[in-house]
């Protein structure tokens, strides 16, 4: 039986734990929080994410990294973005050997500029083809209800992809194969800068016209810094670029949309916080993204958009009228 | 002054006429009904659709085709696709010497499955450089409120394109041209397929993941099919293409939209048609869709599907089901 670690027990850790287990895996989930852990074991719930969903017997959990680490196959990664590099420092000398490491998330690394694949070489010390991302329209919630879904499992080791896909593939969850691991995490990184600027056109009381432009030409820059670093284009207008930023900006409950409607209103960033007590990915990644772009001499006009309305102080009005004002005149991606 | 006569007093139609007014040309507006165009003459307003927006005084309405017709620069046709041929034999003889026609249509013709730009060139007997199409993201009710939209003009004839732009640009309404008319027509006719998919996946109770990978690979498919018959790529990822999709799936008001939830929910085609009192258009075009994919030896596992629901009585659950369970593995566009 294969044997996974999953570490952190928020929405997506969790849900991507119940996936593994009903592919067959074994799966030690690790906790930071006590209270989670012991729930997780004695309740097989999460009562702060998916309290309705009851994980299988497969699924344990600890508080102890080394327990959790130990001889995984698979070792997990879903802990906030910006947290990853000190996390992972101390689990490093923890891992089992051979282990493939799997990125969950979503974020460029602030002050790096770094993506979680390249956090994840660097401080674990292993070769790329040792490191996984999982991505697409994943919706945690629906994960957690077992509602269909298609994802990506990309790696530059095709055959490491496979052994990830055969290890989470169920009736409910679909997995396909990709070795494009930039354009995979850039796809899911930039999509909550997009995001977030869809929230904001929503808050200002923008249409559907007025968004599906957005959409269209987040992806664009996207797929533009994308294929500078590297990156096939096609991955963009696949499941991990277009999907997953399709399924974002369709949900009502994106933390994203939700603090971007509030900035749209004109809502300060200070009282959205307060409001929404966290901040989201995009409010985060949107600087990290743009110092990306600028080292690799890439436009990107609505990053730069959200960049001087969230940390700059720009009226959204104002913003967002300069951007759709550009004089771009023939079309082209 | 640039003339213009647009020929349809429908949604659409009506509300382009008061954008070309808005940027400054003088509108004769075609209707068939003696009534409506009465009242947009004395009433300044369609009361069939937008019954609350105030036309401008440069669109006037005739039921006389050769009044409309006579010395319009751009002869725009906003007609339902499946009866265009027949209108367009009758208006034939009428047009302006050098007029540009416009297609504001989305919709592949059954039988001959040919796209609107091929009818009119065909029927009109004029070259591919006096045809135009208007596309992307455009819901009507949405313009008619002067709402920020972006749009695409594509003509093979890149000046005409231009002129068509400047015809049509107010501060609300932002066209982009393009000399790629086949993939603006395909994305926009095609468009209409993927959404009835998207509505019956919502009325079997599909959530965001699902619908998100349904866009994206119906994205895929005309991505393809496009690419065969000699269309840019790019096209398909820009806003004829990509943008024009998620308006419509976002929309919930969108015809095809509502009657695919019907069929989704297990309501029959006669039965849906009945209650809607019309059919939607991605209905008539699946089957053109799917001819032309075959004619081009092309795979379209999605319109096949649809295709298969909506007129082979095959039931929604089994459909979707045989077509999310397909056995691609690794992820290429």
């Amino acid at each position: 039986m294969t044997k996974a670690a999953v570490f952190g027990t928020g929405s997506w850790g969790t849900a991507f734990a119940m996936v593994l287990a009903d592919a067959g895996c074994e799966v030690t989930l690790w906790g930071r929080r006590a209270e989670v852990v012991e729930a997780v074991n004695a309740e097989r719930r999460n009562p702060d994410y998916h309290p309705d969903t009851e994980l299988p017997p497969a699924v344990r959990a600890t508080t102890d990294p080394a327990e959790a680490a130990a001889s995984a196959a698979f070792t997990v990664l879903s802990v906030p973005a910006q947290t990853l590099r000190g996390n992972l420092r101390a689990w490093a000398p923890l891992l089992a050997p051979d282990t493939v490491l799997v990125s969950l998330m979503k974020g460029v690394e602030l002050g790096t500029a770094e993506l979680m694949s390249e956090v994840i070489e660097e401080v674990a010390g292993v070769p790329a083809d040792r490191v996984a991302v999982l991505t697409g329209p994943n919706l945690a919630r629906e994960i957690a209800q077992r509602q269909p879904a298609a994802a990506v499992v990309a790696c530059t080791d095709e055959a490491a992809a496979r052994r990830l896909q055969g290890a989470c593939h169920t009736p409910y969850f679909r997995p396909y194969t990709n070795t494009d691991v930039v354009g995979c995490e850039l796809g899911g990184a930039v999509k909550n800068v997009i995001a977030l600027a869809v929230g904001i056109a929503e808050g200002m009381g923008l249409g559907d016209n007025a968004k599906a432009s957005l959409i269209t030409r987040g992806l664009a820059e996207t797929t533009r810094l994308g294929v500078t670093m590297g990156a096939d284009a096609h991955t963009f207008a696949g499941l991990a670029g277009m999907g997953d930023l399709v399924a974002t900006c369709s949900s009502p409950l994106s933390r994203n949309h939700t603090f971007g409607t509030n900035l749209g209103r004109g809502i300060s960033l200070e009282e959205t916080i307060a409001v929404t007590r966290q901040t989201a990915e995009g409010v985060k990644s949107c600087e990290s993204v743009r110092d990306l772009a600028r080292r690799h001499g890439v436009e990107m006009p609505l990053t730069e958009t959200v960049v001087s309305i969230v940390h700059e102080g720009k009226p959204p009005h104002v913003a967002l009228k300069e951007l759709m004002s550009r004089s771009a005149k023939p079309e082209r991606v």
